[in-house]
């Protein structure tokens, strides 16, 4: 686009006959200078990328909040690990399996398809800008890397309490190496679902369902926690620490906006810095509409409003909207927000019935709502076609369950996955860590 | 090299007669495009947008840390709860009636005074940028809904540990689609407390007091907490997690920077950005002098330092300058700031005399620093009139504790605005929700 | 209105005769404007600030997880208030003595070497920019504070549970006006370090080996915690809240983007900000290889992973790639960052072994990978000498250590820094502050 208004410019320049100096100087002024964009662009991601990187905390925040006190300090563990896991194994394999075409491997010793990523020399000129697209390589590998821990985070949350600690790494290695880059690059890899017209813009089936499939598969394998479904009744395991709980939901929200609007990719012109505005109004407001729907469903349902629910409201929320926070009014994201917090509050007590024990709600949340926020695309966006949306979600969900299946059973059978019953009663921080995240306040 | 490259440029144009070199350096090579401005203040309250949002965050670990354990899961719930309705109500009804002859209703339905906000079209060209002025609609709706929100959160914390949920998510409904939008007219609107010289930067007046003069009709119309001034005596209730405190003290502290250096609007020239700059020092030297002076003076006064009195002091610093946080020296910061840290520590015991309970110290410290702020720019700005800032603390204290008073009063009529005393024994976490923030710990 | 712009500059192109088309449109679309170099540098600085700010939160939230809970509100009171005096003397004296042919004291009293630092004046002009250099002299002075900060918190780590509180806020008077800027200036004020070849990217020995000699020294004179030491054997004293630690961590992680991607201090280029994005991405790949360096060996030496050895094994990461960030690639930084967490699971027992009592490990962190980063330059950037880069250490340590030492034998003589026995096993909290951070939780 910026080639052919430039070759307009030019046209238009030929037929002139006089100047002044006056009007040099305003078209001078209203022009971004293409450096500028690249810079604009490049920031936009390096912003993205901080606020998606907090979200390792925020979903730490979360998990930590809601298991029980002695599996807090292996939860942290787990958060921590896998955030480093993914960014070192999304380096090594997944980032050039992910954009096979990439605007990556300029001056490295690989291009493409399989090897570590390289970066961008040092103090690259302007010219060379160009080789790089329209920003930085780095400040995309640094954006692009979060999504794929964020991916990788949904999954701890759903099979805490139980699972090893080394088996879970292995499995957030093969996930963020291998399940995800391979099936996100189907969409933003410019494969096949791409050009079959399915929009995903940030990623409610991209990131968000294949972190719940994966994380529906390990619960299916792993079964529940110990008296969790006892006697054809569902024991409620309260969350350790609400406020944590509370604290991670927040943070969650406020790397969201990272999340959603550093997907726009770009701020190097008047449209783009416009519609991250847009997508920062819209992340807001679904995520409002998730609480408050998740609120009054409950008041409504139990006659008590029901804090994690409406934490899990505002997270089903922000999930909805991902898929496309671009093109609703703010009255439709709030809106298909707060059906995300419907969502959340009827699918947690179906989950229960099924027997998937699924400790924080990260199947609700991410997999159910990342559904529902792939089809709502369609009642907003004129590109979206309800054929193109249902394929992508079910081929995507389909290889990750697959594959997650298997490897969880590969894992299963080689190393065991679950821990003994006696260290699931004492507790994963004693059994496998040998500390404890609050040593000093007695328990109830 | 860019010094070259001027001279380069130079050089061609020498050979063109009507131009003159100096002029034409400087148009290339000084001015700001006008799309890069607006690109420039859109990022800018971006940023401000997300930074002010987690500012619900630090509200909701302040509180939540300083409530006994048994109103801490209702405390969040609020905090979540508030900002959500916050984030709805203002733009169903707020947006609009806060800024009559706004920039906001460009393609929608509606213009101005009543009905929903409306945004930009997705992709803008840059000729429709300038129907929306400095910066992009949206973006400037993401800012204005976070102080909406902060004016709420500021509610909260007065009135924990006693009020109902529904009556104060009511009354949230009415402050942030009413009250603040119609008092904050009068000044941001372009209103007459404008029109008559009443400077308040970003909102000492403005969010502060409004906030803080809404807490205090709630907890004189609410009374005091049971126990908590009985046989003359004060009963101390301390908080039950000083460590969330401490967090959301930091936390609050953060999105300051985005409240005040972002309230500049803009940083697409040289002199705009350096304001921010400004902004941001005295910020956070008021932020600082408000700690010190709190923490030297409960030294003094009690032989120990009080770590919930340095908490305020910081953030009574920080209300200080928002009234005026460019013009300040850093010294003068500093000092307005410490000014705010010795009022909390003064005013605290005397709310008490009065029996007026304030959970957190949020009138001490957004009401009554609020005020001291707002005269102080008189000290600083040369702009500013004695008169005209009590002019504007007057008038909109008057509106906002009549308004909210009365509006307290019906709920109080229509539907009661306290828990039972069983209730309140129990604790509002059992009582109104059925579940504990931390169920495992004992209580000592 | 643009396409009649566009329409001038044609007009004026068609009357210069020897410039070609192609070369005006590059020079309109290919140059930053100097006015916008100087706005996108002042940004980041901006953005840099808040994030190093946030990381007072995050050693905030570490120690006070790391402590046992009868010091955690004393720990959180050192926090707040050591940050709030580095801000105001870094103000006061500091800064012209860090830059004392800086770019500062321009519309003030005062100019270099002594006196506290003054801003630019309120909207200056895009011509008194250039006095003001690449960027706006506060948003210097807002990014530098955060450093000088910085070095004070990781002083608070290691001397806690018997500090007393004023001679420790004392020490970080000196540290912050004086010790810290002296040497600082010596690389980043153009000193002699600098002129040696020394070279230190973002502050792996100006900041945090700064930070880490003068907490050794503390604790030297200091002596260790009661009974930590006693016959022969070391007594673990775990930490009270491991997710707060774990939070702290998370925190830091962030900040730490800020810390070394803003030391690049300039993004007005292609060049500079795909440096910065350079920077990003291994300054958190380092941190993944330092946590993941810890976890495994950990394990392999103790049979169990130890979350507290895997956060300051992120945080050691961070510190060893903190030197230089810009050079490596990927790989490289992975592996910086892993020697890094290495080094902090031998170091532990090491200072153990010497009975230098450490409470939160600061030492192997901050000073001990400090030095291994700052060796490490050697290995990624040719301009390093071996010898540059003992010779800056060398020199930093002793004056730091020496110095410090000094004044904390001072401080010993004249007030006494260490609490009485009974204090030292009442706790701090109710020793110094008379209140409790968790009043409510008994403890086992």
């Amino acid at each position: 686009m910026k080639t052919i208004q430039k070759l307009g410019l030019a046209a238009a320049l030929m037929a002139l006959p006089s100047i002044g100096l006056a009007q040099e100087e305003e078209v001078v002024a209203a022009l971004v200078p293409t450096d500028s964009v690249f810079i604009l662009n490049t920031l936009l991601l390096i912003i993205g990328g901080f606020l998606v990187f907090f979200m390792a905390a925020g979903f730490g925040m979360l998990e930590a909040g809601l298991v029980r006190s002695k599996n807090v300090a292996m939860q942290c563990t787990k958060n921590i690990g896998l955030f480093s896991l993914a960014s070192i194994f999304y380096y090594l394999i997944g980032y050039n399996l992910m954009y096979p075409l990439g605007t990556w491997a300029v001056d490295g010793w690989l291009s493409g398809v399989w090897g570590p990523g390289v970066m961008e020399a040092v103090g690259i000129t302007a010219d060379a800008a160009d080789d790089y697209g329209y920003a930085s390589t780095s400040s995309d590998f640094f954006f692009q890397v979060m999504f794929c821990a964020a991916t990788a985070s949904i999954v701890s949350g759903t099979l805490a309490e139980r699972i090893k600690l080394w088996p879970f790494m292995i499995f957030t290695i093969i996930l963020t190496s291998l399940i995800y880059p391979i099936s996100a690059s189907w969409k933003w890899g410019g494969g096949f679902l791409d050009a079959a017209g399915f929009l995903d813009f940030a990623g409610s089936t991209v990131v968000h369902s294949v972190g719940g499939w994966a994380a529906l598969a390990g619960a299916i394998i792993l079964g529940p926690r110990l008296g969790k479904y006892k006697d054809g009744k569902v024991t409620a395991f309260p969350g350790s620490n609400l406020t944590l709980a509370t604290l991670g939901t927040f943070i969650l929200w406020l790397g969201w906006f990272g999340f959603n609007g550093a997907s726009q990719l770009a701020m190097g012109s008047v449209g783009d810095v416009a519609d991250v505005g847009r997508i920062m109004v819209n992340t807001n407001t679904a995520a409002a509409g998730g609480a408050i729907g998740a609120m009054i469903l409950t008041q409504i349902m139990y006659g008590k409003t029901d804090l994690t629910m409406v934490l899990n409201g505002a997270l089903a929320g922000l999930v909805s909207i991902t898929a496309e926070p671009l093109t609703p009014s703010i009255g439709a994201a709030t809106i298909i927000g707060a059906i995300g917090g419907i969502i959340v509050v009827l699918v947690v007590p179906l989950l229960d019935k099924l027997k998937i024990d699924d400790v924080v709600g990260a199947i609700p949340v991410h997999l159910v709502c990342g559904i529902w926020g792939t089809i709502a695309v369609v009642f907003t966006n004129a590109d979206a076609t309800f054929g193109a949306q249902i394929y992508g979600i079910v081929v995507v969900g389909i290889f990750t369950f697959v594959v997650s299946g298997v490897v969880w059973l590969i894992l299963k059978g080689v190393m065991g996955i679950r821990v003994s019953e006696e260290d699931e009663i004492a507790g994963l921080d004693m059994a496998e860590l040998g500390m404890e995240a609050y040593p000093e306040f007695s328990k109830g």
